[in-house]
């Protein structure tokens, strides 16, 4: 089995999943601090998602730095499995919020009246920092895709 | 080379495409018909990328019908890289499309005075259309994705 950069349990992979764990706790603390974000149905699925994406890229990143720094784990079919089902919705899924998030921000800055500019940089940043992570996210799902026809 | 169900060339994959370009020219026709969806961004985004993917679901399943009814090609690398990454991009910018076109909707009806019924039903149908174009453009990129490595 050729080792692909990226996947499961390599240094790549590590950088992305740490990658991923800044941004998206970023993203949920620029839109949850002194902001009313439940006043919108985008807004409160941005932070759903990133409060679910946060715990699934911290686990993969503590077993990625074990694999790294203490003993190197083998990819094995399953976790890959698991690892690639889970990527492939959370990725889709902040996508997809940082999409909304987007959208309505910029409804609210052409609305009458505008929403504050405070809130509405708060808004943009979060949404900004929801697509790094999908980046990021995505990064990883097509990495491990790569690798998984080879496990079989 | 094993035959991936879906991957280019198949009649699975003939089915999705067909699929395709049913829904994304509903969505597109559902936008566009009476409606004014040049006020909005996501509405315009919506329209760009649907009359993007209709051209190129119309060529893949025009290659697709050769395939199956007239004289079976088989799967090469370039093409299937191509189809592949056509796919990626454009699955990812039908989703975008379809996330914003359904959030702003969201909050148009929430709105005062909120839009039309008639309107926001035409909206509300194109974002779904929209979403079921996504999940067949995922679908046929899944496939190619995984018959690709077989072929390196």
């Amino acid at each position: 089995m050729d080792e692909v950069p990226g996947a499961f349990g390599t240094s790549a992979s590590f950088a992305l999943r740490f990658g991923q764990t800044v941004f998206s706790s970023a993203s949920l603390l620029f839109m949850c601090f002194h902001v009313d974000f439940y006043s919108y149905t985008a807004f409160c699925f941005l932070v759903t998602v990133m409060g679910l994406v946060i715990p699934w890229s911290m686990t993969l990143l503590v077993i990625d730095a074990y694999s790294v720094f203490v003993e190197y784990i083998p990819a094995q079919r399953r976790h890959v499995l698991i690892t690639l089902l889970g990527d492939m919705v959370w990725s889709h899924l902040t996508l997809a919020a940082a999409c909304s998030t987007a959208s309505v921000t910029n409804i609210l800055l052409e609305a009458q009246p505008p929403c504050p500019t405070k809130s509405c940089s708060r808004y943009q940043l979060s949404a900004s920092l929801a697509f790094l992570s999908w980046f990021l996210s995505a990064a990883s799902c097509l990495f491990n895709f790569w690798l998984f026809p080879s496990l079989l």
